[in-house]
């Protein structure tokens, strides 16, 4: 077994595995290029008995585990949204993980809880938001979504249903049809049923349409339907579109509903003060969350959440046994009271981490950087014959397809377009992802990782040309689609 | 901004700094001794707009953070029970935030998804689980749990509260009076209710008595509820008792009722065969959640959920958006289908590192190990005049109260322990945490830090009894109480 001088030891030779690996991350397959069940046949069927020495263990890491890693944090890693770590995020992580301090309450270790609310205000105030509002760090998106339907719950309920349950549910909630699927997930979590959870058409832009919205409330109320919840979107994971904040947080006034906003993938954007538009209509929100875990170069999870009365959140979660009784409560924040999950890592750091590293002006010239590389894309797209931009661009997502001159049937589009990405994703050179628009098959390129540069957008840009111009040329391989 | 040399240069550092830092870490004052609002007050109240170099961070985190950490890694801490990491834990979570992989589907890193497959399939192998059981890591017990009750309401529904969400709610969900919070928060954020919730009296261990379960279920049956779900508990938070497992999972079975076993803490023991008495009756277990993060020498988060169909964990928290469809759907476990969040870390390799690094053998002596101080601690509060036992000890958690003879009044003797933990907590050698039982003012100390040996235990209770003695010979300052 390990003792102390191994640890120092290894944790040496790791930093330099680290580095190397940061610095080589280019040069590997982006997304594995394994088949199912490939890793566990060369796993054993049960735990060893005896120690095995950290050098087998690393060995097998090397061997085993890493050709089944897709490279999250390659410069050509293109797909999904970016989930970056960066520097100063990884090595507040190793301190994270040394001191390994439950965060549950401020007596388990209050520089964790006072950081947390502090750094959360830094954020705040660098992005234009509220002052009144209070933040808490939760794993992800999904979990903020979930405590904000649950508020408006018991809000609505005066936490009745926290006491007695669900009874004669008439609630209805209300997204865009291109919300993320985190919104399915907490209505149903929430007793409230997915057949209650009311997709909203969008505009030209894929934009939540408020003269929609306000007549879906307008007729469920006719229907003896309670509109609980709104779920406005900045940066729908489809296309980055942005709902108009200001059209809907009026409409949640007159009504009375709540309204959350999930800018998981956006919300970063606010550290530039041209993207401020997004949040015109701010001041009447109900809670907010953001992913610094995505754009904003810092480690996952970290997930920010700002609500504009704690107290909702608070008494829908409070619980309070013998043992976690302190003599400091009422003063600080306990933020177990604050989420789902008891137990909490010491999330703070990282944030502290990087947003002191690069401050906020060396943040927002990385984003611009991105924003710009998207900007060149979008016009060799644009200007090119043979493929289109499917959608308006908000952010650093390009979502576009290939359509060679003359080819204008839908289904073959889509065949083709599912081809290329299988085959680019194949070259392990780039890794992209798709979404279907209006039935389409459009390719998604977010262009955000923390250290990428103008040239891996380049080079991306040239090896899909490539590819598309070898499929066009062998019409054989479409039929293949995407590989069994 | 750092560069790829800087990273290098101070991830060595750092790996010193931890090195040292664990080596030292006894020697700190356990419990943060820092006032409310006494490191937010070092701290600027705004982000800093300049990059600040790692040098003015890392003395920082010296500076203001280190006196605000309470130190769950000192062999010194033995409060609520341990969070514990280990070299080879630590080395891994290094190696996690480097690769940043998002672990939400096979294809988004297949070697996490299968190794993670894999290493819960060697766990409920060596702790003796049913081989049907199916496993999946999720944050925390207090998540696990959620899954399962949600699990049990849509089984008991046909997936219709997701669909439609509750409508005369008349369920019931049972556990003990000594169960853990969470089962509090899960039955709210379900929509249950906390007022059917039913707590179940114990025995004079404070384990669920199973006669009164029967009483309960049969009496709600009557009144027209229906009964969906016991919560049994292996090693409870206040005094780790054990809930009768073969006796309420026949009750279960008998009623058609879904059994969910909480062995966050004690589940770890079932890595020794002398612990499998627990589980008789695990063939029927509806689903079981153990944290390696609390026993088993792994960072904080993993907590291990086992269920005997996956299906029903599956169809409860299924959502197919078109960007995360692939083709290896359904040849693989596409993890986000298995819990609430949709983002997951790489936490199966700190899993891989710990069990590896120890193997079987290493892990059962230090839990051995644990077991035999907490029992050496116990004949020592036997043998005093002074101290009591307050509760049969099952695990590494002593239960006791300092009861100076002739000192009969339960006000006074409240206080006195009260005081007593107040002023050993104030010293900052030890870290104990308090519970109350039938009305008394009870002490907890969990023996349980990876790296603790006999003679902190010794040491600990030297404190105990030194403190006590004082406390004893100078009762005005019995009155003091907990701290303000």
């Amino acid at each position: 077994m390990m003792n102390r001088e191994d640890f120092r030891t290894y944790g040496h030779e790791l930093v330099d595995w680290m580095a190397d690996y940061l610095e080589n991350v280019a040069s590997y397959p982006v997304k594995s290029q394994v088949k199912p069940g490939e890793i566990a046949a060369q796993l054993p069927s049960s735990a060893p008995q005896a120690p095995e020495s950290m050098t087998e263990i690393l060995e097998d890491f090397n061997k085993i585990i890493m050709p089944g890693i897709t490279h999250w944090q390659s410069p050509n890693f293109f797909a999904y949204f970016n989930a970056n770590n960066s520097y100063p995020s990884i090595l507040a992580e190793m301190l994270t993980a040394t001191l390994g301090a439950q965060c549950m309450i401020w007596d388990t270790s209050p520089a964790a809880a006072e950081l947390e609310e502090r750094v959360l205000d830094w954020l705040k105030s660098a992005m234009g938001l509220p002052t009144e509002f209070e933040g808490v760090i939760q794993d992800t998106a999904s979990s903020a979504t979930l405590c904000a339907i649950l508020s408006a719950r018991e809000r609505a309920t005066n936490f009745q249903v926290n006491r007695s349950g669900m009874n004669d549910n008439r609630f209805r909630v209300y997204a865009s049809t291109q919300t993320h699927s985190s919104i399915d997930k907490a209505v149903k979590i929430a007793g409230l049923g997915q057949e209650n959870l009311v997709k909203v058409g969008v505009d030209e832009h894929f934009a939540m349409r408020p003269e929609a919205l306000a007549k879906k409330i307008q007729e469920d109320k006719e229907k003896g339907f309670k509109p609980l919840c709104v779920v406005a979107t900045l940066g729908t994971t489809g296309t980055t579109a942005v709902d108009p904040l200001a059209e809907l947080s009026a409409i949640c006034r007159d009504h009375g509903v709540w309204l959350h906003v999930d800018a998981a993938f956006g919300g970063t954007a606010l550290l530039l003060p041209e993207y401020h538009w997004m949040i015109k209509g701010i001041e009447t929100v109900d809670s907010f969350v953001f992913n610094p875990h995505k754009w904003m170069f810092t480690n996952f999870d970290c997930s920010v959440y700002y609500v504009r009365d704690a107290q909702h959140l608070i008494r829908t979660f409070e619980i309070l046994p013998e043992y976690l009784k302190t003599s400091t409560r009422g003063q600080v924040n306990d933020y177990r009271d604050w989420g789902i999950a008891l137990g909490r890592r010491f999330r703070a750091l990282k944030l502290w981490f990087v947003i002191r590293s690069y401050g906020i002006t060396g943040l927002q010239q990385r984003i611009r950087n991105h924003l710009d590389y998207a900007a060149w894309l979008e016009s060799q797209i644009e200007t090119h014959s043979d493929f289109e931009v499917m959608a308006s661009r908000a952010f650093n997502l390009v979502c576009f397809r290939f359509h060679p001159q003359g080819e204008d049937h839908p289904e073959t589009l889509n065949e083709l377009n599912a081809s290329l990405l299988s085959h680019l994703n194949e070259t392990g050179r780039v890794y992209l992802t798709h979404t279907k628009l209006h039935g389409a098959y459009v390719l998604r390129m977010a262009i955000g990782q923390t250290y990428l540069e103008k040239t891996h957008v380049e080079q991306a840009w040239e090896a899909i040309q490539k590819t598309a111009k070898n499929l066009d040329q062998h019409p054989e391989e479409k039929a293949t689609g995407d590989r069994p």
